[in-house]
């Protein structure tokens, strides 16, 4: 095994890269800017270039390096083809092909979030499992499928698209794909402050944060907001579990910070609604924040030169 | 590669037994009661036996068959173990291990509801996709989900364990799992009377058939019956296609023999209410019956000797 490796996600705004020991260990990390100009033509050759000058920048030659692993917000097929990625202008993009024949190195691609499921599971909080489902709850509710130690990225890439799951079909407000009623109306940040409204709260500069600080200091509208996405995430989890059948849930995102009074509640709906043999899965956080993806490039490369 | 090999599907009552070309043509099918006397204990011991004498009456030996594939009604881990077999007074038992060691034979053991979506997906209703979602509306509703070709089990052997996704969440009545509100509450043959009862049908020898007909027939509180059972299936089916992602549905089991205007119906609502990526998963009627399972053992086991 070659003693190196690169893993990069590729993001709206900026690409992050990570710089590793095969063995699983980030030496260096860095991001550049993401180029969307020209529907996105430069993205690509950029990460080569990246990738080039760190191993030059080392001493190193294109022979000590493993492979690349490469993340994009969109949804990948079974061959690194990527159908579409609107934050970056790109139609149908060949990731694998193109940053192969700019490196010459080998190359593997897949969506992000499952990229970040990856990594989590390599060396984060589902270390040591092999059928892990991961979910990020930010902005938007992202989630990943990891079984028996691979990405399920499904027949459309949508493996794992757990923030659209609907779970309440009288919601009349739209969520951003456009249906109504998904889980990512009720449990990503976005969401959480759209339900405190709902619930007549008034904060300044209201924030999910701001909603939990208020709750742990026993609010009784944050009470009850913190309670409804509990019971709302709980549910649409265990509804999860009887399809995958995770080890263990790991759950990441800026609102997995308000810490274990929420994962708690979200546990305790979990197992309440649980078929049985799936009560036992367990629940850990997330351990990689915003690298989980570098890692999970990583960690996919060398699973595909295996 | 060897020219036979056997499939076997383990039910409470009895045992479905195939004899098959590798290739996939079956040449012989037969059934040997389950003696569920001594807690199970000669299960599979008959089995061996079985497929022993079955060999040799065809005048072939050990060396000219592939192996054996067995399908059992309870949860499988990935090293072929079963964690309780309720219908057949098993508690832990190492199929893979008894069978190999009794018969000689490459020996590969999977979830019976598992290795029908297998079966289907070789040589019935899946064939020619390699991610199924297998949907079987029996007595209850059973699943199994193919991703990249192989069956997808997950942790506990509770992946596609659908009938137990939880539909309504104001449900009063339970069901056979002690939970309420399952989707085998709504979708099985029992269910759907269930419902008629409920929507205030009076029919002599009430089933899910006569329920059919009785909409078929133009009769109101049939109709909506059947409304509110594809309503209930076709969504939970779309929120099952953002975890694992099908290309094709391929639904069996009794239900489904209603044919294509409750097939259609349930399309429609899933369609309705699937994610964007997932609209043009396809739908087909299961092709192998009750066969389905031993098709599944004897793909599993050439799986398992590739």
């Amino acid at each position: 095994m070659k003693k190196y490796g690169f893993g990069v996600d590729v993001g709206g705004t900026s690409i992050k890269l990570g710089f590793f020991e095969t063995g699983g260990k980030l030496l260096e990390k860095w991001e550049i800017p993401t180029r969307t100009e020209d529907k996105g033509a430069k993205v690509l050759p950029d990460v080569a270039a990246a990738i080039r000058n760190k191993y030059k920048e080392k001493g190193l030659h294109k022979e000590d390096i493993a492979g690349i692993g490469v993340g994009v917000p969109g949804p990948v097929d079974a061959h690194g083809t990527v159908r579409g990625c609107v934050n970056l202008g790109w139609k149908t993009v060949d990731v694998v092909a193109v940053i192969s024949a700019l490196t010459g190195l080998p190359t593997a691609a897949a969506n992000d979030a499952n990229l970040a499921a990856l990594g989590e599971m390599w060396q984060g909080g589902g270390i040591g499992y092999e059928n892990v489902l991961m979910v990020t709850l930010g902005t938007g509710v992202g989630g990943g499928v990891i079984m028996d130690g691979k990405i399920a990225a499904g027949a459309h890439g949508a493996g794992g698209e757990i923030g659209h799951m609907t779970v309440n079909f009288t919601e009349t407000e739209p969520c951003n794909c456009g249906r109504r009623g998904c889980l990512e109306q009720y449990a990503s940040a976005t969401g959480i402050v759209r339900l405190a409204k709902r619930h007549g709260m008034e904060l300044p500069n209201m924030s999910a944060k701001s909603v939990f600080d208020a709750a742990r200091a026993g609010d009784q509208k944050a009470l009850e907001v913190t309670d409804t996405m509990s019971r709302i995430l709980g549910r649409a989890l265990a509804n999860v579990a009887v399809v995958c059948d995770p080890e263990v849930i790991v759950i990441g995102g800026g609102v997995s910070k308000a810490g274990t009074f929420l994962m708690d509640a979200v546990q305790g709906y979990f197992e309440k609604n649980a078929f049985s043999a799936c009560r036992g899965t367990r629940f850990a956080l997330a351990k990689l924040g915003n690298e989980a993806g570098i890692y999970g490039g990583m960690k996919l490369i060398l699973q595909e030169i295996d």
